[in-house]
C-alpha cells in the first residue's frame, strides 16, 4: 500500500540529455500546442491543422502548388492530399496557370477566406495562452532564436536535397 | 518570359501574423527538424520518431504505460500501437505489474538499449548542427523561454481535462 502510494507521487526522472535538446524540447511543445489547439478548436474540418499553410495563400493568391510546398518544408507528394482535402471542404481551389499548363495555381476560395477569418480568431487565442506570462522582450527573443535554428534546417536542407 | 523570370525570384510574402506567432515557428520548425533527421538516420525502424520516449523508458524502467502517455501529451489509446510497433521491432517489452494486473509497466530490452546509444549519437549530431552558431547562454535562453511556454501548455491541458 506504501509501495503504491510511493510510486504514485515519485517525480519521473526527465533525462538530463532531453531536458536540454532543443530539438526535443520544440517537438514536444509542438505536440502539446496541436493537441491543445486541436481540443478548443472545432467545426473548421482539416483547416487548423494546415492554418499555416492557408495563410500562406491569403497573402500570395495563385501562388503555385510546389512554392507553397518549399514554403512549409513538405514535398509536392504530401502535398497534393492536403489540397484535395482542402478543395472538398472548400477552403481553397486550383487553377492551372495559363501560361504553363504543368504549373496549377493555388487560391482562397471565398467563403474559405471568411472562415479563415473566423480560425483566426481562435489561433490568436491559442497564441495568447501559449505566451502568456512572456514580456515583449521575451518573446521577440524567443522568436529570434527559433528563427535561428530554423536558418541552420534550412542550409542542412539544401544540403541534403 | 520576362514574367515567369519575374514571378520565379519574387520572395514569399510571409503573413506577418505568422511570422511572429510563436505556435507556428514552433511547428515549422518541428516539421523542418523532423524532415531533416528522417533523412539522415536510417536503419533503426520506427525509434527515431520515438527517441524522446525510450529516453524516457530508459531513464525510467518499469514506467506504468499511463505515465508515460501523460510525460509525451499523448492519450494512452495512441500510445499502445507505438509501444506495440516498438515491441515488435525488439526496442521495449511490457511486463504486467505484479501488484495491480491491470497496470502495464514498460521496459527497454537488453538490444534495445545498446541500439539507443548507437541512435543517440545521431541525434547528438542533428542537435548540434540545429543549434549551430548559438552560444551556451543563448541555447539556455532558449531552452528556458521554450519550458515557460511548455508551463503555459500543461496548465491549459489540465484545464481542459
Amino acid at each position: 500500500m506504501m509501495d503504491d502510494i510511493i510510486r504514485d507521487v515519485a517525480a519521473l526522472v526527465e533525462p538530463e540529455s532531453l531536458r536540454t535538446s532543443v530539438s526535443y524540447r520544440i517537438r514536444l511543445l509542438q505536440i502539446a500546442a496541436y493537441k491543445n489547439f486541436e481540443a478548443k478548436v472545432q467545426g473548421f474540418g482539416t483547416a487548423p491543422r494546415y492554418f499555416g499553410m492557408l495563410k500562406i495563400i491569403e497573402a500570395n493568391p495563385g501562388i503555385p502548388q510546389s512554392r507553397l510546398a518549399e514554403a512549409i518544408f513538405l514535398d509536392r507528394s504530401s502535398l497534393v492530399p492536403i489540397l484535395v482535402s482542402l478543395t472538398k471542404e472548400g477552403w481553397v481551389e486550383r487553377r492551372q496557370d495559363a501560361r504553363d499548363k504543368r504549373v496549377r495555381l493555388v487560391h482562397l476560395t471565398e467563403s474559405g477566406a471568411e472562415r479563415l477569418g473566423e480560425l483566426q480568431r481562435e489561433v490568436d487565442a491559442h497564441e495568447s495562452a501559449m505566451a502568456d506570462g512572456l514580456s515583449a522582450g521575451e518573446r521577440d527573443q524567443l522568436l529570434k532564436l527559433l528563427g535561428r535554428v530554423d536558418d541552420n534546417l534550412r542550409r542542412a536542407q539544401e544540403g541534403n536535397a
